[in-house]
């Protein structure tokens, strides 16, 4: 993880991606100014080494030229940030947006600042809060020259080739970035509809390994003791009690699966580590949020014509588990009780 | 609805379905013998012209050989009420099952029946606490000879053939009793089998319409004023609030949907019906029960290697509206807490 | 279905439904001008009554003011149409888009005509080949006034009360127009909104059925001659071959589920008509389309946060139909390649 | 990889899974005698150390009692093989069933084979052709002492604790074996059951990455010279090309993927390979086998109650993939005929 040309970049907006892009960077040898609307998020970083600046004009001042300035920031206020932003900078300088925007919203951007004679880059950028020693899976969008010119700041970030074997089938002179862990995918919007698809992707993953988990976990609803709250007139009994005794420890299957099996992946490495630190998760009530790729990815497979319903099926399965299908069987009791008199169980 | 040839009908379970089915048939001049385990059941019916029996012996007594006698009783208690049924019972009886029993064990008492010279019926029976007036849809699988035998049974129970329109390709000479509504599908499980597809079919049709009520009901969520339990930092804004600000009542969208529209059908009906009586439905928390057939449907799907996602999804539709899904949802919560930091929202 | 006060409406596009609701509006006392870029389709409908014009121009000018043009067009020309027609209208008059428009082009379009003083209709129609006879179920937006000023025409359009039986629960005193068959939903883009999420329930409708009778088909593969493209070493053979030995008739199916059984509709009475006019439908090889309205209802959900799981399944489903999925196919065989050396089956 | 206690095995199954089983036991230390119904593959393994019978009899007479033996077999003929093997055992010996048996039929045999004092272990194997080098994830069911005993057995095939970063979470002295990548999962059947359920996980994980990547594959459905066979009058035209513009390089995604993503897996690595090696897939028609696991973790599923949406979708998934659906397609065409005249687009 050695850059062979330090550069300098702008980083707006400190929060725990931000300021652990500026430690990867640091360290790295790359010179960073730092901003943030929180003075306090400035100091830290300043402590470590970095360039404070209090207001967005002092940060654009203490960038050379031609700039290259990267937003980490919640995706809405990435716009309003750069109405800000964009009357400060200067012709040829380059935004690189790191965050989660929507990748339609790249391709309007660039069209805008290319007015100003301003470059934009958009950066998918996963990796979570591991990413400070793991590196960051970058997936970039934006002008081929502009992204090649910012390749010292990728590389640095990204996790480097070292940090997973060789693919075997590619060629040694098949070169790309790709095995460093970042990829310029295309034009304005690329790097974010592929992050975009990224995070439907591991929608759809979660949800399989989560749903396993929990058909082991029950594996012993055949247990004569066993607390069913189903067991009652109305519902068909268990036909085969027998085969549903297993008192199985998900949270040492998950270990166990981390090692040779094909569903090995990091995100069994997490649960595991999740089922280590709190077996029974219980601080989790089951509320999933989504924050907006997913739902994205699937408008794009409608769009494109294309069967996506893993992915669709993941998404929805965190809508229901917020309760958002409620009216949906309201209305199917209302049927039930309309045609066969049932009453709802409690 | 007339059948040439009165019948004697032995009805063992005298709760709204089988008291109905007693009514109808009655009604049409056939006579019934009835028994149940609470005598205030049989003396109802016996007030309206049944002859009732106090005890399984005095029933089968009262019966003309060879007897036919219907049950019409939970699934899981049709085998032990057959176990003191059969030592009563002559070579050449007949037992028709009424209920809901998986069609695998209709095949297996088929044969444990046939070695006492006994006939079984499995009749799959559809039309809920309506069926007294608007007749039974009826799926039939056992022997010809004896299915042809209880000919004036079925067509009694049966809707008749006046109550839908002709069928227009349907050749006049086509014959078969299936425009009357009932149907021998083939041999013993072969009725259960079809009636146990046919709820599946029904779980996919109730979920598609109210996927669909629900869909129009939350057409207003681009509403300012909406009480929106989503909006927070973590989820995506609504990009085009604007395009959903309807209030619909989706109570009258029921209604207009049953004349002239593609998906009127029955439950479109009921479903009018109940806004009609409960404009929010709120007597009904949504929780879904699911009653044994969605499942084995599902069963065949996958032993068939047919593709049923659409039934499939609407039965797990209906496990999640009871909660059964909570565990898959910890886990993802856990592996988002893990990944990303991110806490659950309340 | 009579309307109390004959009006006078224009038609533009004759296909068959166009041509069909001016014949509807005919047979009940109002008078029609008709358009169509085909000349024949003006002639055949001027034979019958209607009064034919050449042009737009000529069309525009034999109708009273304020004009109700009518456009029954598909909706990749609405907007063309439109750009010609409005020039040559009045204010006060009104356009009715009676196709399947996308709810937000009404939204847009209404505004825009509302500049020339112009009002503007979306209405979704219902009824497919058979609305000639049955009556159309129609879902109308628009401005209170301007739609209360069209009742007759909506009036003799709808199916009319008498055509189902009256809704149990609901008052006889509720009012309404939805009991006729077609209701005012709301503002601009409700009216496709709602035939749009109609839609999307006919897809789930469809696929239930479908899948159900395909089950029952296939309710034979446990037979030893059955020409099974699956038996082969990779494959796990059926454990239960004797519980799938039944050759049932799924036309009878269809035909005998169309009364008395909960899932009686209109689809089961086409499906039952399909196969009586074709027992093995061998004249489709099963490439379903899908024309908008699903992948719209998709996005709505979506957007909404609402979960249609069912729905959502019978869009893809379709697009599987045509192998929109088969490059996901690949890669997973591919997948499977890599780990298990698994050669695919031909 | 080195365990304390060399042990004598028997291989019963030379196939690649079971001559890779014997070489890494080998290369540890441990001793093997082998038998297959192939005699080459006999030879092969004996000119690399392994003790060859080419009779089971000869194969029961060269291990010393108690004895240990390992069947690596299709599913399909592990009884048979018992059958001809038991006879020949003695009491106290174990036979381990490490192919991908139904964990019903471990219980079983578990139960029969106890009946001459023999023990039986089911167990899962992970790995693919990859595990001679990478090892095996182990998923283990029966007797306590039994399991106990075959431990160093176990250690060897599985892929020590080296082969993953330790869990964070985990405590030092946590203990078992699970970090080694083998793990008692129970009593008979529970191991096979943690497998069958690892298998469904991977349908889900293998789905969602194969959709995401057709989905970024897609992303020029706007470009004008698109060759879409879906351009017609009935199809919807896309809304938005311009948002559909990118050629992005599908197999260089999933080689950026690699490193440092959340979807991070061994089965992206290999579907990088895959791409390395054929970047478009052309040797794969896009036929999805299934063998067996996923369909029983869908009937695990039902039968638990526990919704698995994305698993079971993964499996229809693959049931379209090879034109199982066909019946069910051809229903939906015919109805859409019927109501809309819609003739099925070619």
């Amino acid at each position: 993880m050695t850059s062979s040309a330090p550069m300098q970049l702008g980083m707006v907006g400190l929060g725990r991606m931000g300021a652990n892009l500026v430690r990867r960077l640091m360290r790295d040898g790359h010179r960073c100014v730092v901003y943030d609307v929180n003075p306090a998020a400035i100091s830290e970083l300043a402590a470590e080494g970095a360039t404070g600046a209090a207001t967005l004009e002092e940060f654009v001042a203490k960038l050379d030229g031609p700039r290259a300035i990267w937003l980490m920031l919640p995706a809405a206020i990435v716009d309003s940030t750069l109405d800000a932003l964009v009357p400060l900078l200067s012709s040829g300088d380059t935004v690189i947006d790191g965050g989660n925007s929507y990748y339609r919203d790249d391709i309007t951007r660039a069209q805008k600042l290319a007015e100003s004679g301003l470059h934009y880059v958009d950066c998918g950028t996963s990796g979570g809060v591991w990413g400070l020693d793991r590196g960051y899976c970058l997936m970039i969008g934006g002008e081929t020259d502009v992204v090649a010119h910012l390749d010292p700041i990728f590389k640095t970030i990204a996790p480097g080739i070292g940090t997973a074997e060789p693919t075997p089938s590619r060629p040694a002179d098949a070169g790309g970035t790709a095995p460093e862990g970042y990829l310029h995918c295309g034009p304005n919007g690329a790097g974010h509809f592929v992050k975009m698809v990224h995070n439907g992707v591991e929608y759809g993953m979660m949800a399989a390994i989560a749903e396993g988990l929990s058909i082991i976990k029950h594996a012993n609803v055949g247990q004569p003791d066993r607390d069913n709250k189903e067991v009652d007139a109305e519902t068909t009994p268990l036909r085969d009690p027998w085969a549903y005794q297993y008192d199985i420890n998900v949270g040492e299957v998950a270990e166990v699966w981390r090692r040779g099996s094909v569903v090995g992946s990091w995100l069994v490495d997490l649960i595991a580590d999740a089922f280590a630190a709190s077996p029974a998760l219980d601080q989790f009530s089951g509320r999933v949020s989504d924050s907006g790729e997913g739902r994205w990815t699937v408008l794009a497979a409608v769009d494109e014509g294309i069967p996506a319903p893993v992915i669709t099926t993941a998404l929805y399965e965190r809508f229901q588990s917020r309760q958002l299908g409620e009216f949906t069987d309201q209305i199917c009791s209302a049927m039930r009780s309309e045609f066969g008199g049932h009453a709802e169980k409690k």
